[in-house]
């Protein structure tokens, strides 16, 4: 989403990650998603190392496009929500959601594969509504999630709730403030190809690519 | 260490964040350390947002005591390595020994305290020694941990692998090049304070605050 908001043309590749192709582990040690690699730079690792890279290397340009601000305190506020949602809303959320609903369909039972943990599922269900009333909260203060201009924070939010809404499991009638921001990103040019993304083995739930929900 | 390395005089505030108290959940609403307020700014939160915090206030004046190049795929480098240490090895390494030898000392039962789960420390043990040696392999084939020059991410290792040390769990006879490494970035005096720290509760190791291990 990133790479389109910045105008840049990417080829997608899948990874398996949990096979841990040694070719693949050669570009990423760590063994994670998302890699980018550009012309014959050295492969970048990590959704918070990519953003920053686009920064560096288009931000100025970007103009009005432009994902970071430039104020530091301002910077330092679209850094914090970046993590907020690529570290602590993952491990709380949308980690065990796909882990025990998406992955563990996919996956053979010797990796890990099988039936979904429901004590998991219970927790992540309530971390969601947590972390629902806390998006509502920053959004019904100022425009966007991290001040008054669209940024990688909201980026960031945007891609880590709709694997969570794809299975159907954010609770929007709770929170008006966090749907309409939903809404205003949904209907985004560069968020398009995530509504048309299908996970093998689940479908998405029905108002999933709807503008409108 | 990166406050001392810009030469940012600091006043040190210790937070039990088990608590969760008020009015640093108004500070931080991850409940999380460390946190930096400067001046009348808002609270900088997190050690990542806090190093690109000085790099955009006082990097370019820095000159040779900068801890981040100016080429974007350098700049990723710093980023992935950061990330890995203050993410990945807290994980899989720090937070679990931390947890289990140094915060379960103080808790109370309630809170989770008491004694030590063993399982947990061996798989710690284990993912300590391929740490070491990711480590040793990046110091063996540049001078620091992300290139050529000192960076961020030898200040995220440092004080990383430093709580490990403190239990006596790093086993520096199995690599040589991460030894000095460590014995480089001991002698410097921004690691001086590190050095001196106690966790109440538990001695550091024998060797633990000796410039020559």
């Amino acid at each position: 989403m990133a790479l389109a908001e910045y105008d840049t043309k990417v080829e997608l590749v899948t990874e398996h990650v949990w096979q841990n192709r040694e070719a693949f582990l050669r570009l990423n040690p760590a063994g994670e998603v998302p890699v980018v690699i550009e012309n014959d730079g050295p492969p970048l690792c990590g959704a918070n190392v990519i953003m920053e890279y686009l920064e560096d290397t288009r931000g100025y340009a970007a103009g009005k496009r432009r994902m970071m601000p430039d104020n530091p305190d301002a910077r330092a506020e679209v850094r914090r929500l970046c993590e907020w949602f690529l570290s602590k809303f993952h491990a709380e959320v949308s980690d065990p959601y796909v882990r025990e609903r998406i992955y563990k369909v996919e996956m053979p039972a010797g990796a890990g594969g099988g039936a979904p943990d429901s004590a998991s599922l219970r927790t992540a269900r309530q971390n969601m509504r947590h972390h629902l009333r806390y998006l509502g909260h920053l959004v019904s203060k100022r425009d966007w999630i991290a001040g008054d201009a669209i940024s990688f924070a909201d980026l960031a939010a945007a891609t880590a709730v709709s694997v969570v809404d794809y299975l159907g499991e954010v609770p929007w009638n709770e929170d008006d403030a966090a749907r309409s921001w939903y809404a205003r990103m949904k209907s985004r040019p560069s968020f398009r190809p995530i509504l048309a993304e299908i996970a093998r083995g689940v479908r998405p739930a029905h108002h999933y690519a709807d503008l409108d929900f």
